[in-house]
């Protein structure tokens, strides 16, 4: 595979809609190319996952998969390096450079669970890692791992194929997202 | 006043509790030195933030303001720079010097919305910026913030009156979280 792919685990459709949906779009925004959720299969949030992509662009990739265990072990089979974001792990700043290379060689599955992580999921990984060893968010930790490993360079990446396109402004919401047709 | 303060707009105790959570424990975590909560009156979220600062220690403050321009203008003459976390804003990696340098000098409001942010909070603020301008999380993009502004410094920080501390570790949950007595 390759990539940076985003395992989100043990979703709940009642409890966790829009931290999945968080976790999903945070994904895509800052340079993964796929989330897989496990858990409560949730055909609304994948719905909703894949209307942002189909308005905003790109290639980012959404699924379920019922089986996280299976899917790790694969995805390790294939080669990919297995990291854990947890607050119980080494700090991201002590392992970017490993991070940074196992996805330039390897690809990345990275995964960020809910509130109950079966300890397996600490065994099965190639490493643990924490933003910060604080209690915090999945949500923030994802973004932090992403950002360092990309180096910044996700932060100014185009989506040819977007139809909502925004104009940056420092003073305003001078320009909502528009069409691209309205914009060319 | 300086450091920096996280106000979250627009808080809806049914609907945002956990996202207002997790805005609320990133903003300690990365660095941040409080956090205001606009919106609905929610002394449930207040408390459970408040729980985690007596855990895991720091002198991070929680509270709530009910006029958050009030707030803003208020914080605005005092002094400190109001930043507005939003996908229609400047990219960060284009203006993270301008925030350093604010920091250091004036110290930050950097403001988070929820879904419908009034147009005055882009008019009040001295800069709106983006952690891309694509559709996200204002967690992710206040976690990426915090982490630019800071360097890195943020993920190394320790609490000296922390109750619970966790040894990190790269292949396991080798130790839960454990109270300062019990390492000591």
């Amino acid at each position: 595979m390759g990539g940076i792919t985003v395992l989100r685990l043990g979703h709940r459709i009642k409890r966790d809609q829009r931290i999945s949906s968080h976790v999903a779009l945070t994904a895509r925004a800052l340079g993964a190319d796929e989330v897989v959720f496990s858990g409560e299969y949730d055909p609304g949030l994948i719905a909703s996952v894949a209307k942002v992509v189909e308005r905003w662009g790109g290639g980012f990739k959404v699924s379920y998969t019922p089986e996280w265990r299976r899917f790790l072990e694969e995805r390790r089979s294939q080669g990919e390096y297995v990291v854990h974001l947890t607050m119980y792990g080494v700090g991201i700043q002590d392992v970017e450079e490993e991070l940074r290379r196992a996805y330039a060689e390897r690809g990345l599955v990275l995964v960020v669970g809910s509130s109950k992580v079966p300890i397996e999921v600490y065994e099965l990984a190639d490493v643990n890692v924490a933003v910060t060893n604080q209690p915090h968010s999945e949500v923030a930790a994802l973004a932090v791992a992403l950002d360092r490993i990309h180096q910044g360079r996700e932060l100014t990446k185009t989506y040819p194929d977007a139809r909502n396109i925004i104009q940056p402004s420092r003073l305003g919401k001078l320009r909502k997202a528009k069409k691209k047709e309205e914009i060319n």
